[in-house]
């Protein structure tokens, strides 16, 4: 066939992945053994690991601890194969996605884009926030964090301080808990030795949620206990209250009340990222991928789809699962072992998911977990939350290397209350117009 | 007066430093205790580890291991403040210098702006070829030979993918020797486990020295053993050759042979990074400043420059100093005092430089030393060298966090023969165009 990629052919079944996020990277490891030839294609040549991204967007981790290269990490799986691409366009009548870099042919195709930021359309909110879905996100985040201080230096007044100074984080999830607690911690124990001559009193860190609890979806105790631990740090939080608008400057609240602030962080909701190509019925609002059981996408015989951007409906989970890292991973795992089955000429298994909780870390020695072992349910809480939450995020890393490294940061900066990466490389959001500069003050 | 920037004024006399590498922050910190206001200016909110910077475009090191914040370093000295900014011109009647943020009032004014590539007129070498001077271009490079790789793996022409697998390097001082090591390294034992469908028997690597010797500067044994390294690493080695032209594709020669490789690594001369508003003739030819032993610019009793842009000829240095980090820091430092001394009604007391000698490295376990002891010089090559220059570049980086970092890195690539930073984040040099993309092999 003409115009094809070049990839080795091993003259096995070829399984084509698109996208190396939990789902994805843990399909192929799961391969490894199988009597097929894997090939992923992801737009980075990196896995990344998504719930420590709001520590790189807060100076507390290098984003070289919390990405590992695709290569680096499958090196040693003989049938792994790697392209540097982005999919286009998907063929199932020729069996082939359309890539960056040219067509690859599959015998299996499994999408595993995952999802991305969700702005219900509002394109100025798009434009004008900051989402956290990437390492290039979050180093933006980190960079416009910086510069707001450093510009904030030069201005004379008062409003004009105050904007650079707030931050509004719209969406009370894990994301939004976990971020606004990092920037508190950022507040009291690290900006105001590094920028004497601002008044931290005056730094404001909003999150604002369209719900009546934080943390929607963990258990009750979780959610009562996250507001309280924002609101001891000093954090303002709007429940039952939504973004109406935000011009970059102004947020506009649904109470009709307004925000100044020139960063608005975008951890509000997520849609599937969806490919070309495939028929239109099997993509569901939310712009996910209708699949069966087996993973496989509605209508199609060796086409599926997983995690994020995949929705399973279960007797227990008629909604689907949660857009998170363990479905994905589970459901990477279980179609890993239903490729080999059904190449041994056995059954297919169906998934089954395993929630073994849920949790959330707000600032310094604080966390909120929900573990279920054996069937039953957990609260934790406080310091041991915690201590919990801080040992599974490094046992989960990709790595021996990135587990050491993250370990070996965290304690440095717990015991010198710092988060040193503070440096500004690359692209910066939003740097202030001109006008705002001519406004100098006298010495 | 109109316009000034805002910075607390302490009542004392202002040293502005234009700059932040080794030689201004060597002063900024010489003047912790004496009765000014330090305020340093640089367009980087961080102090860059220069010497190191090689090993960030290699994938050896992270940024972040190399870089630290200034006002990290800095911020427990009270006299001390930063803004980032960049300094356009300097009026030495008004006694401010004119910056991207406002005008700076000084009372004494030190020019430590450094030294950028020189590429000696040559418009299409500036746009074509990569340097390393600093850490954005130490990322650019690193996500360029890595792109180049994935981009290889997609051709089919014998020719295309050589362009795509040689580098060449031009100039054969500390870092060229370095980087060509380094870049030899990845190629015995981590790119062929990364790449297995490339021959890396295709991979070329070229040093191109216009002299008759490498390290020129450094001693007779250093010159010789670090040639004999390198090309026990297979790098071939071009002496007395220069480059005539390079257009992004073809390396021309002097002795009319042509080189074919996408990327070509800058590292021949640097010329100073002047700034506009002083008298045209303190400046020397190679952009320096001309001053005197006190540091001082030619024709001024408040402005003074140190480190490359200063050019500084005493008795034992007729040429002036070696353009690296000693110097500057020395120079920093002396300066400091002098300053002090000048507030204290003291003479000021002439600058002299102490030679601690020069080292390089070649690889793995290789490396050559010229160190200077109780004035007797020693030659140190291989093993012996190499433990001495690692140690020597641990203990000389800014903060004890970082050197930690660096020592634990160092110790297990070692141990793994590895170089972990392999993921391309941020911008890359000259994306294949899309004709070439449209070569594609059939699986």
């Amino acid at each position: 066939m003409e115009g094809l990629t070049k990839i080795d052919d091993l003259g096995k079944p070829r399984v084509v992945i698109v996208g190396g996020g939990f789902g994805g990277l843990e399909l192929a490891k799961t391969l490894a053994e199988a009597p097929v030839q894997v090939v992923l294609i992801d737009r980075q040549n990196y896995h990344t690991f998504q719930p420590l991204l709001y520590q790189v967007a807060t100076a507390g981790l290098d984003e070289g601890d919390i990405v590992s290269p695709f290569r680096k990490i499958l090196a040693p799986q003989p049938n792994f194969y790697f392209r540097l691409a982005e999919v286009t366009s998907i063929d199932t009548t020729e069996q082939v996605v359309e890539t960056t870099i040219g067509k690859v042919r599959y015998d299996f195709l499994v999408v595993a884009t995952g999802a991305e930021p969700n702005y219900f359309g509002d394109a100025a909110m798009a434009k004008n926030s900051i989402a956290i879905k990437s390492v290039e996100e979050a180093l933006e985040l980190r960079n416009s964090i910086l510069t707001n201080f450093e510009q904030a230096l030069q201005l004379g007044d008062h409003e004009a301080i105050n904007s650079l100074l707030d931050f509004v984080i719209v969406g009370g999830g894990p994301t939004g808990v976990e971020i606004a607690g990092a920037l508190s911690e950022l507040r009291t124990h690290v900006f105001p030795k590094d920028y004497r001559e601002l008044d931290f009193k005056e730094m404001d860190i909003h999150v604002v949620q369209s719900g009546p609890v934080l943390l929607k979806g963990m258990s009750a105790n979780a959610s009562a206990k996250s507001l309280e631990y924002l609101q001891e740090l000093g954090v303002q939080v709007w429940l039952e209250t939504r973004v109406k608008s935000y011009d970059g400057y102004t947020v506009t609240l649904s109470t009709g009340q307004q925000l100044i602030a020139r960063t608005l962080i975008w951890a509000a909701g997520v849609t599937g990222a969806p490919i070309q190509g495939l028929r239109a019925d099997c993509l569901v609002p939310g712009n996910r991928y209708l699949v069966d059981g087996y993973s496989r996408i509605h209508g199609y015989e060796n086409v599926f789809a997983i995690g994020d951007i995949a929705l399973m409906k279960t007797a227990a989970y008629p909604d689907g699962h949660p857009m998170v890292a363990q479905p994905a991973l589970q459901q990477g795992r279980r179609l890993g072992q239903n490729i080999s089955r059904q190449l041994n000429g056995q059954l297919m298994e169906t998934f089954e998911y395993h929630d073994k909780g849920a949790m959330a870390t707000i600032g310094r020695n604080h966390a909120v977990a929900d573990i279920k072992l054996f069937g039953r349910e957990y609260h934790l809480d406080g310091f041991i939350a915690w201590l919990a939450w801080s040992f599974i995020h490094v046992i989960s890393l990709v790595g021996f290397r990135n587990r050491l490294a993250v370990f070996f940061t965290w304690g440095w900066d717990y015991f010198t209350h710092d988060k040193g990466l503070r440096y500004i490389i690359g692209k910066t959001k939003a740097p202030l117009v001109e006008q705002d500069m001519e406004e100098k003050a006298i010495v």
